[in-house]
């Protein structure tokens, strides 16, 4: 944790009780941040924060795309002084959700941000700091997706209204915002796990302790960056002084990752070993789901940050937290 | 007009009655189609598609970013047969209003998208053109502009809602759709003109016969491609078989372009050749204008297609063009 210390200064996080929200609050009230979460609590929940309870922290239960919960909320926390920055974590992280529903995206990817960042224009808040995605890239294949890539065709409404209101911090940092960070997520783990591959595979073998069927052939290969390391790379490309606007980097470990195939036999390793697991056709989960990734994170660690945990690793520890969480 | 002849196909031309809609108007009726177009009126005019009525013209005022409208237009057309394509051409166009108040990109550009492509899934049509801009790439300095460079980082509510509007055209292609074309539009000039900064000079002129009064000090140099030229690239993207679902090309000259103090002098020389130029501060017109822009056609050449005229022929002919237009 690399953020400078300062004192009585407000943070906004926008979906603080969910999963990587929750890490973020925990890391600014730290720092002697004021903390205001603001939540529409869909996917999170107080829970998350409970061990934090503080007198810095402060949870508004508000949806923030739609614009008169945004401005009831920061009429509240302007009442307890001026806003330094915003933590934009808040978004439907449910993919196959949004494919079901795009209003589902639309409304808590798309419109919070807008709805955000036009409050935070008319009451002078300069620094954004917004959680996008790998999903961005869409699915080019195994060409490498670093930050200077083109064209950006995300194969979901998830990624399209990432990218979406990464333009939107965009155009906000010509207009009115002194810094934006936009943070490209790779496959994120650890708890409190809210969605995601662990999650849904211990959940199954709850249910049917003896089968495990996998969406897909098993053969997706993807990177996986456990959260603790996720959350001090966003504090590090936060905390650089850089000479222009905005710095939209990629996230992520190092490594190649590991399939689905291997991630399901160290869950049922965990969890159930003797469960037969079962495979599905093709090596897409989802529609939208991104086979396979080749994705680069040279610009990070120029910036001289490395992950403590590679992919199994990080995969290895989280489902172990997850199998906690879940009562293992 | 490369266009395949087709008979009793519905085309839909979103913004049909606006400046570049009205043209593709005519030339898909021209080809045989029968053309839906729906037009909020906001920007464009019934006025623009008189010279063309016809049996197979059908003009509907609705407001697509609105669910209902958009669901009322769809059940009208619907009744006359099935839809075989539509072209995205509604948008706020007006750079500087959508700066004043966002919501007029966001209705406008994004929710009208947003709402099409969500009733092309329930419909079942497969085929979307759509009208995006230069103005996704931002200012990248002299860098140039092809379709596979990133990050993509307009300046301006203007590319941001494009850029989010092609995300969601991009989701939809892996979704459901069987062919997208993007379009990005250089600069483009001509008639029926609605704003540019041809028009807007003729206008300051025409109050004020002595002094033209230019935003920024004129050294802003941009290419500029004349309407007709525009249209005919855009039905030769779209005419091409392709292996892939999404095609994406900028569309513009194959020239560097002339500066906004060149534009100025020819329109005093056509309109008020007396009329002395003053120039404002700066190389910018307004917030979220991109002062200089290297934009790659490269694709669009390797397609075998090239601009009648260049810029200057073309911002030549539209002064002429839109003079007339104005009753000089």
């Amino acid at each position: 944790m690399v953020y400078s210390e300062v004192n009585n200064i407000i943070s906004i996080v926008t979906g603080g009780c969910g999963f990587i929200g929750s890490h973020i609050v925990k890391d600014l009230l730290k720092s002697g941040r004021i903390v205001f979460v603001i939540d529409n609590l869909s996917l999170g929940s107080f829970f998350n924060l409970e061990r934090y309870e503080n007198n810095n922290l402060h949870i508004l239960q508000f949806d923030l795309s739609d614009r008169q919960h945004c401005i009831n909320a920061f009429n509240i926390i302007l009442e307890y002084g001026s806003i330094h920055d915003v933590w934009h974590l808040a978004a439907n992280s449910n993919i196959p959700a949004g494919v079901e529903n795009p209003d589902v995206d639309l409304k808590d990817t798309f419109l919070t941000t807008y709805e955000l960042l036009r409050l935070m224009k008319q009451y002078d808040v300069k620094t954004f700091h917004f959680a996008s995605s790998s999903a961005i890239y869409g699915d080019l294949g195994t060409v490498k997706l670093h930050e200077g890539i083109g064209p950006l065709l995300p194969i979901s409404n998830y990624g399209a209204m990432k990218l979406a209101s990464e333009a939107q911090a965009s155009a906000a940092a010509e207009s009115f915002l002194e810094r934006v960070n936009i943070f490209r997520f790779p496959n994120v783990v650890g708890t409190p796990a809210t969605h995601g591959v662990i999650l849904d595979f211990i959940n199954k073998l709850a249910s049917d302790s003896h089968e495990l069927h996998v969406l897909g052939d098993g053969t997706q290969q993807k990177a996986y960056l456990h959260v603790s390391d996720l959350v001090d790379a966003m504090f590090a490309i936060s905390s650089r002084k850089i000479d222009v606007k905005i710095d939209v980097v990629n996230i992520g470990p190092v490594d190649d990752g590991v399939t689905v195939r291997w991630i399901a036999e160290q869950v049922v390793a965990r969890i159930s070993p003797d469960a037969k697991i079962m495979y599905g056709k093709g090596n897409k989960g989802w529609v939208g789901d991104v086979p396979r990734f080749n994705y680069s994170t040279d610009r990070l660690q120029s910036y001289g940050w490395s992950p403590k945990l590679n992919s199994s690793e990080a995969v290895l520890r989280a489902i172990d937290e997850i199998a906690i969480q879940q009562g293992y």
